[in-house]
């Protein structure tokens, strides 16, 4: 898939700087390519749930926020995208020191893209699929 | 729908007073019936996305705690709910000054419970619909 | 909700008519306003999985179209909808005599509609919810 | 992923050729390995939505079918699964001679199975990925 954007690192990078709600979770941009964002947060005791899981809703996030990563590495500089629906699976409870979600665009489009992210845990050296989501992106003009 | 644990209420409200996610975001809840549950949250600087809209993920976490919440009115006393999968549809960007999401099970069960939330941004006088959500829910035994 | 396009019956019954699949199921247009699209089709030995009951993709297909019919309703006579993507839950087996598809649209745009549909059985004087759908439809330009 | 049932294949099999509506559809099953399922159907008028494309409906009673072939390679010999519910993606339009799905297994489960699949089309040499579904089964007693 080829950018059409130069700067398509710079971009991706900003969205993940000016999302309030990613800093908050302490997510960070991990790797990025034409098509491809990888994103990470530590798992710490405010992420979780009643059970002492990760949230679902923050799995979520991270999944949900890496696909569009994806989506963005992929539009024209005038161009953003903004989330239209997403599905998640949750395979497995969502625990251990680390979550890492790898996002890749399934198909770009000019209107919508779809992108899909697996969510995996990291606990030692032990490396575990904990979600998988397909989320749907509308292409849209950049408020400038 | 007919609880089949007495103090449901006490143990929805547990549901979101130990999950530390949700006291994290802000959100409360604010009605409770069988088969039904609202949660609010304040829309805060530190729950939006790049361009200024409360992230996608805030928004389904609120979405899914509230059908959780609902579903869980409903299982045995020694009976919880997790979240299987869900999806989640964003009608128009959340913005304003309050979310609710008014959660109702559509299907109660023994192993699986189905849940839909719509999520309502508040401002002013103004209220929009601006998030819908499917939510499958695992019953699965308390650990204790 | 205000149909844009004047003709928007002749058009949605266009849509069934026109719909191999959609004559081979043996579904039919039931009740249609501005929004909103019923459908319903008898329940035959064709439409059946392994078990008897009717098929999930014949359940989907339904849902799905029913929906359809409900996005067409609001634009405007030079576009029509394709489905981007779907979800449906299924609550219940569906068996019986006949299954009816009541879709609603949830937010109309210029380029995405949402629609959901809620799918019943009827044997007898029972109606029974076996399906619950949410779909998204692209608007695109008509071919002429 | 190790099959839990020695006789899976014919277990699979009769999947497909006891489900009326994937007779009716054409829908063959052509690989078969633990934890994974492929099968096809010729392109037919009788798929045909109204602009000429196969039905959304077809292509994800192919995609259903085919996950539900996946998971049932590694059920108990006194289960059975059944589709709690399937989100699909359309990513281009279905057309050609052909449509090919590839189904596997993302989470075995003793409640639930997670598996997902996505859709081919095929024209001469060219293959083309035109949907891809995640699908939810329940793990169910059979009926004997």
């Amino acid at each position: 898939m080829e950018p059409r954007d130069p700067d398509f690192r710079a971009r991706v990078h900003a969205i993940f700087h000016r999302a309030h709600f990613i800093q908050e979770l302490g997510v960070q941009l991990v790797d990025l390519k034409p098509g491809l964002c990888s994103a990470e947060m530590l798992i710490l005791p405010r992420h979780q749930q009643q059970h002492g899981y990760v949230h679902a809703g923050a799995v979520a996030t991270l999944a949900d926020h890496a696909a569009g990563g994806s989506a963005a590495t992929l539009v024209a500089p005038s161009e953003t995208v903004l989330t239209a629906e997403f599905k998640i699976n949750f395979l497995r409870p969502a625990s251990g020191t680390r979550l890492r979600a790898d996002a890749r665009v399934l198909k770009p489009g000019r209107t919508l893209t779809v992108a899909e992210a697996e969510v995996f845990a990291y606990k030692g050296a032990s490396e575990t699929l904990v979600a998988k989501a397909m989320v749907t992106l509308a292409v849209v003009p950049s408020r400038g």
